[in-house]
């Protein structure tokens, strides 16, 4: 098949960890009624479209799995082929994960907050083991390479993203397949950022909206032809800022 | 791995055209409520059980795959690998997809009636391409080998069922997984009727409840150990007398 290929982003929709404002990483929470809600609207929209995934890859987690199911569902598509991989997995948040987003930036203040969520290479202080939170006894990582992680930086998260997209992905997408990926804040903004060729610094501002598909349209060397676009532009905008000001309330 | 393998059948639970008494066959409708009901329950069923599936195998019909996605969630096994194929759809059910049952009964009489929904070799008559209850142009069927069914048999069903239990579901069992089939009333008989050794006269009594997993322990050949267990016995019986009484009513 000749380009232009069509990728599909999908981020997964409010999550009950989302509700109640604590860092989530690889803790496996499910999705809210309003995030059941943000997946129908999304494979409505992709119905609408006519953009019409062949082929779906998700995270292990399973609100990313539960909003590629309903989204499917909705656009008539539950059967296509799926693959799954920890690689799209959210950035493991270390030992933020379950704490109180407005506690933690009481706690440690404004600087250090921002680091933890926007630096691109700077990872929150690693989880230990025997944290409830902690995924090393869980069964669905035990096939990955090397070692379940205890923390990661944005950089981590694109380190182990990349492989995936380049042996996984990009395979789909060649072979003339419509690839709808459904994944998380930040898996997503890695993949974006190698996309669109943001720099490490200018990632720190890119907000990915909840539940709106983002379309891009990719030549023979697998960038896009045009910027990606959202197919729901003004709730895309209203979600970013939304997602932009968390912790902050 | 070694013998004993473990083999879970789950039959989806109540469609939109059971609950108005429809032959459905390739038709793709999607569960009731209570069909979701159903799901999950079968869900918990397997968690409760401890027996839990490594890799799932599904139809390409829409209410085996809401079966299984409703049924992992139950059981937190949402992350597991899944392949899906038309060799596990449903007996296509020819010019009787879309009719009611009772009047089909009344029209053509218990003797033609019971010859098409349980004699293992007469298909119903061919339903026409022009249909629209025909899956000819369903983009889901574009990859099959050779030509999507007009009608088909229990024996054609059987014929298009064994090459993937051999193929793909047999190396995954001789993996060492737990092996989750979701699937129809009519392509979990076929492969019931192949596990037990049932024969062609015979299978026209089996009837397999909605819901409610059917756990195998299978040898080295591939075979029962021991005759399959229902996790819930009791609502088996049931749901299998229930099924018998299909149309009647």
């Amino acid at each position: 098949m000749t380009a232009p290929y069509t990728l599909i982003l999908l981020r997964h929709g409010q999550s009950e960890w989302n509700k109640t404002n604590q860092f989530t990483g690889w803790v496996d929470v499910r999705l809210t009624e309003q995030g059941r809600g943000e997946a129908a609207r999304g494979g409505e929209l992709l119905k609408d479209s006519g953009i019409l995934p062949d082929v779906l890859h998700t995270s292990l987690l399973s609100r990313a799995i539960q909003t590629a199911n309903i989204a499917l569902d909705a656009a008539d598509r539950l059967w296509i082929p799926v693959k799954r991989s920890w690689r799209l997995n959210e950035r493991h948040y270390g030992d933020l994960q379950g704490k109180d987003k407005a506690e933690t930036l009481e706690q440690f203040g404004e600087e250090q907050f921002m680091l933890w969520r926007r630096s691109f290479d700077v990872p929150p202080p690693a989880l230990p083991d025997d944290s409830p939170y902690s995924q090393v006894n869980d069964p669905r990582y035990a096939g990955i390479d090397g070692e379940v992680p205890r923390t990661e930086s944005l950089k981590i998260v694109i380190d182990r993203l990349l492989p995936y997209w380049e042996n996984e992905i990009v395979p789909d997408l060649k072979a003339g397949k419509t690839v709808l990926v459904t994944a998380h804040g930040n898996s997503l903004r890695g993949l974006v950022k190698h996309l669109d060729g943001i720099s490490d610094a200018d990632i720190a501002e890119l907000n990915i909206p909840t539940g709106i598909p983002l379309v891009y349209r990719l030549g023979e060397d697998l960038m896009p032809l045009e910027p990606g676009a959202y197919l729901d532009p003004e709730a895309a905008a209203a979600g970013a800022a939304a997602v932009a000001s968390q912790g902050k309330g």
